[in-house]
C-alpha cells in the first residue's frame, strides 16, 4: 500500500492511495459542512513572514529550511498560522466579513530526528489544517466548538472512538486546546480519562451557540488529559477508582485558540462597527490525513487473528474475489472475471487477484490488506454458489445475487 | 482567485481552488479511462536515485536543492522518473505484470530564475505525471499512443484546442516526443503548422493498436513544430504558403518516449517468457494542472471587451447573482438570498455578491472572474422576470423557471 523512498518519507501506492482519498473526502465534507472554505497554500514559504512573527529563529531543527538558487531564505511549511494570516490580512478589512473559517489540505514537512511508527510519524504528511478568524474571544470560541463538533463527525464516519483531551498549547501557543485521541496500545500518546467519557457522542448537537457549548460542557465533565496536563492528586479526587482508566493512544486531531497571537504580530486587523480597528482572534485546527491511515490501520488491526478490515467508508475496495489459477486450468480465472463484471454493474468496487500465487498465500494477503468481503474461488467452487466471506466472519456459501444483496446492504448502513 | 505569496509562488483562494480542482478531476478520469493507476509519491526525494541515473549533477541550478538537518542531500523533485523507476523495480519483476502505466499528480519545484506570467510558469506547480513501462518498443509506442489520445481528449473536455506538436526531447532525453500547445498570442512557444491541423480531432479512435496508431498518423500528416525543430526549407516544402501558419503558443502538456534510458540506469528489468531479462521501455507524460488555470484564462479572456467566461465544466460556479445593495433597503438582498435558495433546490451552483459595492462595478467584477451567467437584481427588477445574462450574450428578462431550463440545458449540452 506504501512504500518508504527515504528516511520517513513515503510513496503511496494504489490501495494506500485510494484509501489515504477516501479519509481525505470525509474530512472535506464535514469542513465544509461547519462553513469552512477551502483554499491551498503552497509548500514552500518564505521566511520573512516568519520572521514577523517572531517564529523563524524559535521553531527549531524541525524546520526545513531551503535557500533557493538567489540565495533566499526559504522553508518547507510545518504549519500555516503566518501565511494563513498574510492572507486573511491582505483580503479582509472589516468586521462584516468575520467570521472565516479557511483550511487547506496540503502536504507539510517537519524534519523529525528518528521518523517512527512508518506512516504514523514521517518527515512528509499530509495534513488538514483550518483556521479561524473572529471579532471576539465569544465568537472565537463559537469557532473553535464547531471544529469539536465537526472532529467529533468526522472520527465517527471514520468508525474512530476519537476523545478529545485538554493538551498542552505547546509551541504553537494560546490557552484552550484538545487533542483527539484515539486508544492504541502502540500510541505514543500516555493517556489519563475517566473511561465513561467513551460512551458520549456528538449525537443532537447542531451549529448553534448554546448547542454547541453544552456539547463541550458534556464532554468537560470528565476527566480526560495527555501527560502534560496529568495532575496526580486531581484525577485521583476526580474519578472514583473504578472509573481511572491510564493507557495509551494516538493523537488524531488537535484544534487550538490562540487569541491574537499572530494577528497581533502580523497585524491582521480589521475594522469595527465605531470606526476604531482591533486584532482579529484567531484558532488553528489540524487533521493528519496521511497518519490517519496508520492510526486505522493500529486500530482495526488484529493481531491475534492477522486479519485487518478497513470501515466500509473508506476501504480501497468493498470485494476482492480471489480465485485459485492453476497454469493449465482458466476456468476460475473466467469464472471470476464474470462475477467482477457482474458486480461492477451493480457498483460493487471489486479487486481480482488474478496473480499465479498459491491460493492460501493469497488469501492471506487480503487479510492483510483489509478488503473487508472476499469471495473465494477454489476447487470446491461448483454450481450456483459461492463462498462469500466478510472478513472476521464465517465464509458462507451463496448464490451471487445473495452476495450482491449483503454488500448493497451493507452500504446502506453507512 | 489566487494570491502571490513568494517570488513564483502562490496560493489558492476559493475560486481558484475550485477552478484548478475542477481541472484535476477532468484529468484524472481521462488517465483513468486509459487504464492507468494512480499512486502519489512524496514532493522531497533523496539524492541517491538522482545520482544512480545521473540526473544529480546535470539538472543545473533549476533543482531546488536541500540538506536536511542530517546533512543527507535532498530535493525537492522537478519531476519524478527516478522515483517511479525505483517504485516500479520494487514492486514489478515479470513480463506478465506489463504494461504499467502509473500516474500521480503532486506539486513540484523547478527553481527558475525569473517565474513569470503568474501561474503560468511559477516555480511551485501542481502537475499530473505519468510513466509507462513496457516489454518492447512496439508495446511501448502503444502506450505511447493511448497517452496521445487521452491528452487530446483531455483538452477537448476542457474547450481548448491542444495541438500536438514534435517537439525536443530535451533534459529528459530520448527520441519521440509531441508537445500540446494551445494557441495564444502572450504564449512563450513560436510555433509553425500546416492550419489544416486545426480541424482534425480524435472523434472515432479507441484503445486499440491500430486505431492509435492511424490517430497518430492522422496528425502527423500535417507539418507542426516547435522553433526547436523548425527547419524553414522543410516547412515551405510540405506546407502551402496558405496553409502556413506562425504564430505563437502556450506548452500544457507534453509526452516522451525515451526507451531505456532510466530503466538501464537503475537497473529496471523484468523476466522474460524465456527466462533472460530484459530492461522495461519507458515513457513519460505531463500535463500542468496549476498551468492549465492561466492558459485557460489566456485563452478565453477577451481582453477588448474585458470579459472572461470559463468553460462550464470547469466554471468555479454556474452562475453568480448579482443584487444592488443599499444601506436602508435589504429587499434586493431578500430578492437574491430567495433566487439563490431556489436555484440549489434545482443543483445549480451559483453564488451571490452580498457586498455593498456599487453595482455597476460588482457586474464588472463578476465579468472578470468569469462565472459564465449572471442575475442582476437592480431597481429595475420587478415583477416576475429577472435580468439574466450568459457572459458575452444580451440581457434577457427571464423567469426563474426560464433559467434553471437554460442551466439546466447548458448542462446537459455540456
Amino acid at each position: 500500500m506504501i512504500k518508504q523512498s527515504s528516511a520517513g518519507i513515503y510513496s503511496w501506492l494504489p490501495l494506500g492511495f485510494k484509501v489515504m482519498k477516501k479519509i481525505e473526502k470525509i474530512v472535506r465534507e464535514e469542513q465544509n459542512k461547519i462553513g469552512a472554505q477551502e483554499i491551498l497554500m503552497p509548500t514552500i514559504q518564505s521566511s520573512e513572514i516568519w520572521k514577523e512573527s517572531g517564529r523563524y529563529d524559535d521553531y527549531g531543527d524541525e524546520m526545513l529550511r531551503i535557500k533557493d538558487r538567489q540565495d533566499r531564505e526559504m522553508l518547507y511549511g510545518p504549519t500555516n498560522e503566518e501565511l494563513v494570516t498574510d492572507i486573511f490580512r491582505s483580503s479582509i478589512k472589516s468586521y462584516k466579513s468575520l467570521p472565516q473559517l479557511l483550511y487547506h489540505i496540503q502536504w507539510k514537512f517537519r524534519d523529525e530526528v528518528r521518523p517512527r511508527f512508518g506512516i504514523m510519524r514521517c518527515r512528509e504528511f499530509y495534513m488538514k489544517d483550518a483556521y479561524s478568524f473572529d471579532l471576539n474571544d465569544d465568537e472565537a470560541v463559537f469557532s473553535y466548538n464547531k471544529f469539536f463538533l465537526s472532529y467529533l463527525k468526522t472520527f465517527k464516519r471514520l468508525e474512530l472512538t476519537a476523545i478529545p483531551m485538554a493538551a498542552d498549547t505547546g509551541p504553537i501557543g494560546g490557552n484552550l486546546s484538545h487533542e483527539f485521541i484515539i486508544l492504541a496500545d502502540t500510541g505514543e500518546s500516555k493517556i489519563f480519562t475517566d473511561k465513561r467519557i467513551f460512551d458520549l457522542d456528538s449525537e443532537g448537537s447542531i451549529i448553534e451557540k448554546k448547542s454547541l457549548e453544552n456539547l463541550r460542557k458534556k464532554y468537560e465533565r470528565f476527566y480526560s488529559v495527555t501527560d502534560e496536563k496529568f495532575d496526580k492528586e486531581e484525577f485521583e479526587k476526580e474519578v472514583d477508582k473504578e472509573n481511572r482508566l491510564i493507557t495509551k493512544g494516538i493523537e488524531v486531531g488537535h484544534i487550538f485558540y490562540f487569541g491574537d497571537k499572530y494577528s497581533k504580530a502580523l497585524n491582521a486587523a480589521v475594522d469595527l462597527p465605531d470606526g476604531k480597528k482591533d486584532y482579529v482572534k484567531m484558532g488553528s485546527y489540524g487533521i493528519g490525513v496521511s497518519r490517519l491511515v496508520g492510526a486505522i490501520i493500529e486500530a482495526k488491526y488484529d493481531d491475534k487473528k492477522e486479519i485487518m478490515k478497513w470501515p466500509l467508508s473508506i476501504a480501497p475496495y468493498e470485494l476482492a474475489i480471489i480465485p485459485m489459477i492453476n497454469k493449465n486450468d482458466t476456468s476460475t480465472l473466467e469464472k471470476a472475471s464474470k462475477i467482477l463484471k457482474h458486480l461492477e454493474n451493480n457498483n460493487i468496487d471489486t479487486i481480482i487477484d488474478d496473480t499465479d500465487e498459491n491460493l492460501s498465500s493469497k488469501i492471506k494477503k487480503f487479510n492483510l490488506i483489509g478488503v473487508p468481503n472476499q469471495i473465494i474461488i477454489g476447487k470446491k467452487s461448483e454450481g450456483d454458489t459461492i463462498e462469500f466471506k466478510e472478513i472476521g466472519k464465517d465464509t458462507q456459501n451463496l448464490t451471487i445475487e445473495q452476495i450482491i444483496k449483503i454488500l448493497t446492504e451493507q452500504k446502506a448502513n453507512n
